[in-house]
């Protein structure tokens, strides 16, 4: 029994957030005193790095399980099942729905709950809960129906990934330029028409020093009220910490897969950081003792930024679908995922297309 | 292989609070309107159907995660294993941690990644992730540990369920006297010893009209903040939904794991609600034209009321430990096990000791 992509869908929020947006905000450093660089200056130094030049929110009026519905809505239409089949619906995010305005995450009933009542499924032995894994959850939710279906409980699950980061975000740290919103969908099917499916998979959670590289912060700016939290993020540590991890993790994943690393047609990597990414991909091939492939990688982070949980699934639908001139995944095809966030966790997958 | 309990721990946190407790509060219904009853009768006829009279709130510098921590470290030290070869910690709640006197969740990293920084583990193949389920959370946790074993990714799971509703509840709410605070953690491991572990599981989300039926609401006070949201419920929805479905996945559950009801010795069920509790257990004995046999059903509620995802792994402790004079469980016997909430999500499993 095989697991396989059967459909898949996005959703990418209609407002488009260029750095003019930033423009008057008052960007702090830690100890909170005002950066010394302009706005202008800093949004610059943010794109030579993470290579981000816009990012999507999500309208007013959405919460994090109204994205996720979208992308679930066109995974299960690409897919062409009947909903009702559904065994398992999954939702991958780590803040839950927070309305505009407001600083609560509110998760009950469950945001798969929410997205199955919206899909008006009747079928209650669809069995729908959520997962937090940090950035690396959506990953995790597929390997967690991989499982289901291996030991038999499932056929066919629905894994979503979504998130609204510009609800958690302090509007006085320059990184809340990189956060965004969005969502993607997955169906995963097991069956054993053929050989394509799941390969090769696996997670990791480094807690011992790394638990608090990715946090839920106080303000740089110390007026504000002290109570509220904002995701934050100790982007030095991260960096040294994905370059060390990363690319070793991808090299485990791909040879227990048993296919080479010439085999490998494309890395569908969470899209955090440009750069990162870039350095990561790089040393990957380095354990191999070989350059990088060109168009090996994809990276959509420059129009859509960093948004969690949904960067993966969002940008596997826009390949497939056929959005990306310089990128095509074909029947036969190898793909390596693989994503790094909160906890510090990070996760892989080979995936034969 | 089976799934088998080798380790139980539990937390009951250290402040008791009795019905004087909210000797003071101004209950309102859902209309604002005072209720006409005193105080004392509300919470005397609270007890006479739910059964509670006293119930654990963990103390002001406790969040979540510490509650789960101390039932995770009993359950190590009850099972005896090195922490290090713990393939999973799975943590179900509902809300994240959140701080005494404030409104924010923080799940960022997640629980069961305080969890496993806390327990000082090194090993990063151990996964650490939390579920949301509602109040069924820990025994879906259970269910999930047990695919992981059933398909060969996982040989030793801990699960936590650990909750403080008293930082959700709605003081002008008299439901707010329902609500408690708790952590219980299990040791689930992989072998093929003997015959005992996990015969049959089920899982249920009944999403179609009743997702609303557990939420997060406004308070009954229209002059407090509209942006803040409590935990609510539709009891008489709860009640009736609960009556007509959790019995028949009881049946459902038991019968497919090969035994009959005679040879059941104990039902754990969640500890919603002492009337309704006790009405479930009586329809499931009803499917089989059986009354129900005396100290079938162990509750805790008097004393402990309802800590959501806790109740469960926390009352299977205590019974392990000796610590209920009237219930016991002895090697062979058949528990099942049984739990509903937010969602609506119903689950079982039964388990031979």
């Amino acid at each position: 029994m095989n697991s396989k992509i059967i459909g898949v869908g996005n959703c990418i929020p209609s407002e488009t957030i260029t750095n003019l947006y930033f423009d008057k905000h008052v960007f702090l450093d830690d100890k909170g005193i005002l950066l010394k660089d302009d706005n202008f200056s800093l949004s610059e130094k943010l794109k030579k790095i993470t290579g981000i030049e816009e990012r999507r929110y999500a309208s007013g009026d959405q919460v994090t399980s109204d994205l996720g519905l979208i992308a679930a809505q066109a995974a299960i239409e690409d897919s062409k099942i009947d909903p009702e089949t559904l065994d398992y619906i999954i939702f991958a995010h780590n803040f839950g729905d927070v309305r505009f305005g407001t600083v609560q995450s509110d998760m009950v009933p469950s945001l798969a709950a929410r997205i199955k009542h919206s899909l008006k499924i009747k079928n209650n032995f669809c069995v729908a809960y959520d997962v937090i894994f940090g950035c690396p959850g959506w990953i995790e939710g597929i390997i967690q129906a991989n499982a289901f279906i291996k030991s038999g409980i499932a056929k066919r699950c629905l894994v979503i990934g979504a998130e609204t980061l510009s609800r958690v975000v302090d509007i006085h740290d320059r990184d809340s330029m990189i956060y965004a919103d969005g969502a993607g969908a997955v169906i995963l099917e097991g069956n054993s028409d053929d050989d394509s499916g799941i390969k090769a998979h696996l997670s990791s959670s480094h807690t011992y020093k790394e638990k608090d590289f990715l946090y839920f912060g106080k303000s740089y700016n110390g007026d504000r009220c002290s109570d509220t939290r904002y995701i934050k993020m100790d982007g030095r540590k991260i960096y040294e910490f994905a370059l060390l991890h990363v690319p070793e993790a991808m090299k485990q994943c791909l040879d227990s897969s048993g296919y080479s690393i010439h085999q490998l047609n494309k890395i569908i990597i969470h899209q955090a950081n440009e750069k990162m990414d870039e350095a990561i991909v790089e040393r990957f091939y380095r354990l191999y003792n070989e350059v990088v492939p060109p168009d090996i990688m994809p990276m959509v982070i420059q129009k859509l930024g960093n948004s969690s949980v949904a960067t993966i699934p969002s940008l596997l639908t826009m390949i497939l679908k056929g959005e990306l001139q310089q990128h095509e995944i074909k029947n036969g095809d190898i793909v390596l995922f693989a994503s790094v966030g909160a906890g510090m966790n990070i996760n892989a997958f080979v995936y034969k297309f």
